[in-house]
């Protein structure tokens, strides 16, 4: 058992609560195989496993937690993956859901989970990286993301790090877990670093434009960036509210799948039911325009791809988008502008000189775009969506580069988000599928997309392409 | 000087602060003729008038705001436009505006502005209508569209009723100032009847089907919906993502101008710079495929202002739309639904049996849309956007229903948005003129409507129809 007083993370600039959890009885956690855990194995546990030992009273949750939150304590001074939490209320929560009875016992059960820090969590502050919201008070009802999960059983742990307002590239002192001397990438860093780094099984993260995707590559993480509206943003901090989406960053497939399950991830007919026939799988390879970015990284794991796909019996085909689409990149850009110009005024007004240059750029740049000219650009890539939905569904799935390269060394810059914006604007799944190395030896992973609405079919893919990166 | 106690509204079934303003010295108010104005008379003075009296040193914010919450006393046992109403709050806002030195005043210089209940405002609660929230604490920090107009010098004094979630037509008590027996319209039903009746020069809605447009028109005030994205909507509860947009109350068209330099609405190329010139001036008449429902006060008021346009010397040109536009109804419909269960997803498990039906609705339908529908749905929708922008764009403006007719007798139901919705979906900017009486002497507004971004030049033609419609 820790000491109380160290639970509260070093990095933490934020007062967390005294922690004096009850002492749990000691009960021992069997896997399914009847194998005692220890509690350094409860870390690595997925929130399918863990929360089915729960519901099936082999684990407490609040051994879990303690767990988590011992494991949170010796790492987290290196990681700094929080800002935020809040141990003796997530003991509360824990000792609350072990009083549950088993029929009473959610699919996250007991699952702790970590919140993007623009994402306002019930009695918690939401401080959006930004020194504006340094002292407002605690948030008085959670996001709708955060309810659903919570009524699904998890414990809120506690807000991880943003970049400000997830609307700038300038990292903080978050680190990447493979490697303390990189960035986890950006936006979501404090979430993508906190499952990597075995604190929690799960937590939430943004992406407008790499946000999910970015971070998931470099720190070897499944993300899954929905279709756009697929979940409400309500209560989560606004950038562009075209391309702003939430997203989950789990270390299994399995979880993802859970966890759309819970989120009511919608199940169209692109949605394929059964697991994908290597052998009758057809798959669009998709360097995208953005392939000459690429580094050594990325193209030894998309030769490796390729080899693996065929090698498992799959039909690869190379495709091309029509040239309209490099259109797109700039579409995107006056969009994201304009809809940033609605959202940071306020904190513009309010406070200018506390914004980031390139927040206060949104409001300050000469090339102003028109009104007409924003409308025209929504109208294009409207159009491109569903020319996009029609290349896409020839296929079982598109496979595309995630991210240039293995992370950048240093905590100054959390990226390039250049492979992933193009599908952030056209609203469509993206799943960064984790396994493959670089010339470091560190996570290159590589997305997997599909047309909109098609986010269980992507899952489905992500499964197949993740065994095949595992085995290999 | 009223009883301090007596100015929390006896319609509020929330806590308000208990009153004991400091008592500012009497100074007395001139108007720009240099008469003195007497408290009665405060009331009615639009948001620039009072704001260039206060900045000017005619009138101090502290006796302004007195005289409104005065009146407040006097009328909203009757009205019941609030639910939350913080009036020492609101004074100490009045006396540090008073204190600031006229250079440092702004251009809602001490002007009280109420806010629909489903947009938080810092230190206030937020209820969305709905007993879900009844015990939730306190906003932490302001909705955009609050932090800029109270950086502009406004008084938040409070919050208005609102339906449920602005998602239902269920009315509550809030009753029209033009006819007690009557609905003020919904779902904004507390800013429109506050702006109405005197209580405030300027209030906050939203719209997502009628809900800015409808009470404008019962209640006789000016309501602008602008573009879609004009204004972020962060900070404000959700129904459906593309379709909810925020709007002002006022009862003059320059306070809607006033704020639309405020708040930064757009300025595109398609925008007039100079007032309408009637001699010129070019109107579409559009009834709009729900014609049919327009009833005898509706009208009576179209004839009207097609002979008052006649006689100003305009060009009026009866359109319809192509037929394609009828389909448009369906695909809102489609969206919205689609949208919904996403935002009512969480309260849905939360606390179903405390959502109204129709809200339910939207999770328990069997009639559920697929995700290709929907998105097939958004982009027609967007196709139309453009198609909509070019025929609008052959126009100075275009005029078109509100309402079906005057305000329903009964509290019961808010009302009909069926000419309101088309407007919303597109995306582009609505007005509200009033002026014009149904059958028994009640307001019937009129809507002038135009291209995506050309909220500008829609304000300057519901400044000349608005003369018209007062000088008839």
């Amino acid at each position: 058992m820790l000491a109380s007083e160290t639970l509260v993370p070093v990095s933490s600039g934020f007062p967390a609560s005294p922690l004096s959890p009850p002492r749990p009885q000691p009960t021992p956690a069997y896997d399914e195989g009847g194998k005692v855990l220890t509690d350094a194995e409860l870390p690595s546990l997925s929130a399918g496993e863990a929360s089915g030992l729960m519901r099936s009273g082999h684990l407490t949750a609040q051994r879990y937690v303690l767990s988590l939150l011992s494991h949170i304590n010796q790492r987290d001074s290196r990681i700094q993956a929080w800002v935020f939490l809040d141990a003796k209320a997530a003991m509360n929560q824990a000792k609350a859901l072990d009083d549950l009875a088993p029929e009473q016992r959610g699919p996250l059960h007991g699952v702790p989970v970590g919140i993007k820090d623009i994402v306002a969590v019930k009695g918690m502050p939401t401080r959006y990286g930004s020194a504006i919201h340094e002292n407002d008070g605690p948030a008085p009802a959670d996001a709708a993301i955060v309810s659903i999960l919570r009524s699904a059983g998890a414990i809120i742990l506690g807000k991880t790090v943003t970049t400000e307002f997830a609307a700038t590239s300038r990292g903080g002192s978050c680190r990447n877990p493979r490697d303390l001397s990189r960035t986890p990438g950006g936006s979501s860093s404090g979430s993508a670093a906190a499952v990597a780094d075995g604190h929690v099984p799960v937590a939430v993260g943004t992406q407008t434009g790499g946000s999910m995707i970015r971070p998931g590559s470099f720190t070897g993480t499944f993300a899954l960036k929905p279709t756009w509206g697929a979940l409400s943003t309500e209560g989560v901090g606004r950038f562009s509210i075209s391309c702003d989406t939430l997203g989950f960053y789990t270390r299994n497939i399995d979880d993802l799948s859970l966890l759309s399950e819970i989120v009511h991830i919608s199940s169209g007919s692109r949605n394929i039911p059964s697991p994908l026939m290597p052998s009758s799988c057809r798959v669009a390879l998709l360097k995208s325009p953005m392939w000459p970015k690429a580094g050594p990284g990325t193209r030894g794991a998309w030769e490796q791809a390729n080899t693996l796909l065929q090698q498992a019996g799959a039909t690869v085909i190379d495709i091309e988008l029509p040239k309209v689409f490099n259109r797109c990149y700039a579409w995107r850009e006056m969009i994201v502008a304009a809809e940033a110009r609605a959202a940071f005024l306020p904190r513009y007004i309010q406070a200018k000189e506390q914004l980031h240059p390139s927040i206060r750029k949104y409001m300050e740049s000469k090339e102003h775009t028109s009104g007409e000219a924003v409308c025209e650009a929504y109208d294009c890539v409207s159009q491109l969506r569903s020319q996009w939905d029609k290349i896409a569904g020839e296929f079982d799935f598109v496979l595309t580069p995630s991210v240039p390269d293995e992370a950048p060394v240093g905590l100054e810059w959390t990226g390039s988000s250049a492979f992933c914006t193009l599908w952030t604007v056209l609203h469509v799944p993206a799943l960064n599928v984790p396994g493959l190395e670089g010339n470091s030896g560190l996570p290159i992973g590589l997305t997997v997309t599909g047309p909109r609405s098609a986010d269980r079919r992507i899952l489905e893919a992500g499964r197949f392409v993740g065994k095949l990166f595992e085995d290999a």
